[in-house]
């Protein structure tokens, strides 16, 4: 299984729930960047399990530590290695899993091509994998802003039937999204969202929902024409993300409904340069951005584990019900933010470094 | 910019509209499969121009022909050169292209990026790229079929507000799909798609849609559970396609309204293997395979190249009008079919190689 | 069987001795550098079989074809597609091939890994792949040439006993080398050479021999400093080539037999840059190129392919006697050159623009 | 710069000589292969500073911790992440460094690249980052003997110009390499080599020599024929090694020297299967292991690290003399014979997962 994301800024992920703790290993990050821990910690902070009663309450502090590639707070342009380790290992009930595999979980799937049945998480299919990703996604930022002014910002724009109104993206901050546990900026939204959450909670259940996320600052030039577009790039890294079930970029979906002459972006010259009026294609025009905001969504189907008994199949095939006893997310959108942001940031700065070198 | 997809099965794409040709380099292929041209050439007959009144006028004949890698009608193991010689090449009224850049159209980032202004077709952001991999993808099918059985069946299933009804996915078939021009298996919405697509070309307009595809007979096991997804995979290779804007799995965007309880797949007992009742998952769990069918949908834009005049600015960013007087599909929908065929081939072929290795 | 070579500047190799041709397909070669088949030609004559009595008789035009990638004498930044044809396709007398595999050849490992006994040239182990790398390694000279004014010589160093004396490498060229068919500066040496492959020829013999290489005008900051080390990525690319059997740098196996005091490099100012007194490095510390002349040395085995009659066994065991009664070379090494030349070329600009990447 | 070796077995290494540590991380290890950090403490052991008195006294105990990628002495598939803490970190007198760049050594061309003067140890050109690489080997190794029964074992063949008798290859030990501190199984051999060590290193010099190194039991397959030759990959993997300036397989240079009916290898039926009477080709015929052992030699000049003053220049350029103060190796031969290994066992990890993908 591959653990290794990029191709020039790479990053290697390892670690499961329950050994001593979740990592990555950055490569490519070029020397001479200012980074420590508290550059990291912000955006695993908003990850972390146990932040609100909209999210598990399996409590993970989730520090990160630095174990090679800086020097005085500077990047030396070596291998940045991050650990995590893993604090809350109470052994949940899982065993549970031996007998059955749970529903459209990793477990069946995970079991019949490795023959493990990696206790409780899913081995590297648990979200807790993602820990890693996040971390690594904040060096890439760092990067990103440095060299490029590029911010990053996703948020919760729909939780089952609950949409929120869009925001204005030219303003868009952390802080805004981060107003409500939900990670909603439309307060209106954001509050019906938190009570569809707390219900399905209540009843057992999980519920699905999108997350949409603006990168301001991309210069024109990022990705390719063939097999490297960057909204290529995009959706293989987002729906590399764990019950992530769909992606689309601009008008996407909505787009294809519409004629070409109201999908076209008619250029202009803003501020000294080449504009578009409009922003369809979300920031990328041959798999190459254009100067535009990247606006894309990727959906999320509700998470497989719930309360509930299910009726279901065990090992052998014999009809029986299936519970999980364990602490879950009843909505994983919240957290799923600061991923979302992580796997742009990696593949932005492996872009970044690509387009550099003429690629 | 990168021309190879692929780990272990990997195609290296080549050509432009305005040269000797496009074609491919297949490598990692297996030795002693039967392989001839005629294995290769009705999928390049179901992209080439010219096909129906839906599709643009410019005629190519598409004739693809083998240079390496096979002897006596089998593979030997090493790669195999395609390649589809250039016929119709007089050159299109290209003029207006080099005085602005076509809004939507790959003019301007290909050209701030690479210093191209890559006659006629966009360079390498051309469709006719597409070629190539479709004489690939062809050489894929190959192996899928002859090793595993898989069957993979692309449809229209949306051009505009029409959307098809679902066809039986488990009877679907390439014949149903070609028994009109449109693409569509619902004849219905075959009829109205088509009338809405002369009546956008009549009015020099495009129009958008959705490609849906299935692919039978996938065992278990394709694909990993980290940046390896089967589903991360296919939607690279999706968005990599021109005009694809938005890919979803499964129950995709529309199952993140749903709950779990109603989302997740049971498990049964079925012809002596567990198999799900239903399948929101599109086939894949934890980003592996689970040997229930696999199923996604591909979102195009209406392409951008359309024959109205459009209000834009040209290099210099003085306001003018552009018209494009070539020749251009209204609707890519029924020629992105064997295109999204060949990349969900080049895929699981890929994968399966990659399984065998233990990935 | 992986038919790609590098990272950010990539060779596919492809086709065989006896299909359509062999060729290659140039992925990631800038854009608008002026580029036609007469750069690519000379050193593909300088690798065609039938240049004199000291080669192979079988006679090969060997005229290449870009087939993609240019327009009007420019790269476009798309992958260069390069075809030899195959003309000279008299077929071998290889019947003998299906009793016995030769000794030291292709034949036994060849099919027993792939099942295939490829006709003739041992499939892909046929030394005629190398025609695809010698045009490909010219168009990375291209780039070398245009960029940094990289100038790559390599010359026969040796054959069987006879070595040649050093040659003044800051002046060699290609002209001085080619100024005997053996392709060695050293006229005396390269008497003797002639005489002792005349002689092995007539013998019905080989024999083996090592080329040198120098690469001037290398800048200061090619190759990194672990996996990547351009020694690491020369000795790579070099025992790649069919035939060689060893590598080494600088004052290599020499150098092991004295002291650091002695083999190290001093530095000193010169022409107003930190230079090395000797070039003991080969050009090359720690991995990375430091300014001076890489200067290595490839050994080549005597080609296996021999017309005497060898003692050996066929595929069921049985002691037998086998004779190949084709055409060969006795001596590869003067055919070799250009081969050696284009893998330095393909390393140095894959090399290149990693730099250029900040790798 | 690039800190991941390998295709499907892959390791990233990670860490400097003065952070928390150094360490790998292991990707593409089977699930399922019995594995603790007892099996990869060996090899460390035999790699670390301080041994006895012919290498460095720096004293590094060299410890290695297993974070993920087992559970219960077990592989899982996941990542194997490895930690090797620094423990000896007192800093050395690298004062000196700052003034001028010592002769042959990293600190020129590093400096030059990453504008990084990595304290002491040359960044990641530090010999102690092949720790990392010796505990990956150590789990390659671990997947080499349960899959395949294979048997690597390096010695030190010669110091200077002190030549060892070959030993028997087929029953040649680490044990019987272990007998002496200098690892030479040739113990006449090894008493001369422990004293021109002894000299060099009381002279304030070091001294360069030969590693060889065996493999056993590699089966018929591994390695491909073009750019993938078994050959290549393992010339690139021995050049990547700190210090490593040359390689040869098989008869190797002193092989050029020979004819082609002399080098050759017939065969005959041993034991079942066909054999090579000799093994002029070390193992490897066109780029596929052949069933015998695998025999190659790699070249280490002398450390350039030594101990006497050295006229040379500083940034600047000005004369100057340089002298390192610090703790070094006055021969590197004995520690690199587990790095010799641990490459060999990557190489040949991956090699066997890409024959098992039919590559």
């Amino acid at each position: 299984m591959r653990n290794t994301f990029g191709h020039l800024f790479t990053v290697t992920s390892f670690g499961e729930s329950h050994g001593a703790g979740v990592g990555a290993v950055v490569d490519g990050c070029p020397a001479r960047l200012p980074l420590s821990e508290a550059d990291l910690q912000p955006q695993l902070d908003r990850r972390r399990p146990g932040q609100s009663d909209l999210t598990t309450p399996r409590n993970e502090r989730d520090t990160v530590r630095i174990l090679s590639g800086t020097e005085g707070g500077m990047t030396m342009g070596s291998p940045i290695a991050l650990l995590i380790a893993n604090a809350d290992c109470r052994t949940e009930d899982y065993g549970e899993l031996t007998r059955a595999p749970r529903p459209s979980h990793a477990d069946y799937t995970y079991k019949t091509k490795y023959g493990i049945l990696a206790a409780g998480g899913g081995g590297r299919a648990s979200a807790r994998e993602t820990a890693g990703r996040v971390a690594a996604g904040a060096v890439a930022e760092k990067l990103l802003q440095m060299r490029h002014g590029i911010e990053i910002v996703a948020w919760v724009s729909a939780v089952g039937e609950i949409e929120a109104a869009a925001p204005d993206l030219t303003e868009l901050s952390r802080t805004d999204v981060d107003a409500t546990p939900v990670r909603c900026p439309d307060l209106t939204a954001a509050t019906a969202m938190a009570t569809a959450i707390r219900a399905v909670r209540d009843d057992g259940d999980s519920i699905g929902g999108v997350v949409s996320c603006v990168c301001r600052g991309v210069p024109v030039g990022f990705g390719e024409p063939v097999f490297g577009k960057l909204s290529a790039l995009l959706a293989g890294a987002m729906l590399s993300i764990p019950a992530a079930r769909g992606f689309d970029l601009g008008s996407g979906f909505a787009g294809t409904r519409t004629r070409g002459s109201i999908n076209n972006d008619a250029f202009e010259m803003r501020a000294g340069r080449l504009r578009t009026r409009t922003n369809h294609s979300g920031g990328i025009q041959a798999g190459i951005s254009n100067g535009e905001a990247l606006l894309f969504r990727v959906a999320f189907k509700p998470v497989s584990t719930i309360a509930r008994p299910q009726a279901s199949a065990d090992w052998d095939g014999r009809a029986t019900t299936v519970q999980f006893k364990g602490r879950h997310d009843p909505c994983v959108l919240p957290r799923a933010v600061p991923v979302v942001e992580a796997m742009a940031a990696l593949v932005l700065a492996d872009a970044a470094l690509m387009a550099a070198a003429g690629r």
